[in-house]
């Protein structure tokens, strides 16, 4: 017996039996479909069907969320991982670019003179250019508590995808997005990161 | 009170009470330090102690890696969002370059022919190319089973790091690499992912 025996190799058969698995974890949960497609979407990506019960969603995010990439919403994130991983044909297709200032030189310069993180920074950099927009956060706290500081005093992105990772202000970071008057997704805890911020905002692109 | 009291915004504080924390883990753990580089890392990336118990080490895996990296080898990934999350700075000060073939056009017309994934034909292709050198795989198993499949016939990576993830293939790939004859450094089971194996990668640049 050759030790692959039974290993998939068909990208559609691999895709098929995937879901299929995923799909057994979600049948329990009944959730609305737009829902149910951003978890399935996590649960593949992350290998880890636990994370579905950490998933929050502001009641209108799936809805907001679609009908901004629609008319061509940008995507604006944190780290430039969590960009590699969106899916920017379909993006593009629907008007929208992503984008991510992390390691530009003005940023690391403002970053070190006032001793805040580069992510922080490039967040606040962004500025009025939010409204409207998708922001994605798969990595830094600080950049999601940028971003709420500035929904708090008006700003109104379309989407946070909120899903920095963890021990110091990831969890308290995701607590006051629940609280803030913006639709987010998110996943509550110390856990997140790019994969699966990518994933929810690729659940979103293939909704339609 | 402000709602942002309390939240540290300066890095190297940040850096300094998440290290603290992960510390708090590892030490009931006794690990030998590369290893508990490595271990710290994906705990600080995932936001999740729990991970720790998954990791398997080859007992060479550290060393031959590290020794790797500093002469120069280069580190092949199945996908582009991994490469994304390694510190190339540090990698190519010793000479070594990031490479993935998973979006090259030759690449995606063989896998149709084929009928396979896309990774596992762009792992297959770079064949020979990867004696002596550290491939990194943080998503698709077929990746890995093609690894695994040229190693069976010769080939000898200088370390693999084998962190596929999903329900189809991901833990049985990983268990046919706890008995190849290479070192590796893995995570059991379904869980894995991009980030898990760029901490892995990034720690060991880190080292020395």
């Amino acid at each position: 017996m050759d030790i692959f025996d039974g290993v998939l190799w068909h990208p559609q058969e691999i895709e098929r039996e995937s879901m299929r698995q995923v799909e057994e974890f979600l049948r329990p949960l009944h959730l609305p479909p737009g829902q149910k497609a951003v978890v399935g979407r996590i649960i593949h990506t992350s290998g880890d069907p636990e994370l579905a019960g950490q998933i929050r969603f502001h009641p209108r995010a799936v809805e907001e969320g679609l009908a901004a990439l629609k008319r061509g919403a940008h995507i604006y994130t944190d780290v430039t991982m969590l960009g590699a991983g969106i899916n920017s044909s379909r993006l593009n297709w629907w008007g929208g670019e992503v984008h991510c200032a992390v390691h530009s030189p003005e940023v690391a310069a403002e970053a070190k003179v006032r001793q805040i993180t580069r992510s922080a920074v490039a967040m606040e950099r962004f500025g009025e250019k939010l409204n409207g927009q998708v922001v994605a956060i798969g990595n830094a706290p600080t950049a999601l508590f940028v971003l709420l500081r500035m929904i708090h005093r008006g700003l109104r992105p379309a989407l946070v995808v909120g899903m920095p990772v963890g021990f110091v202000g990831a969890a308290r970071s995701k607590e006051l997005l629940l609280q803030a008057d913006v639709p987010y997704i998110t996943v509550l805890g110390t856990r997140g990161g790019s994969p699966l911020a990518a994933a929810t905002v690729n659940a979103l692109l293939y909704l339609d």
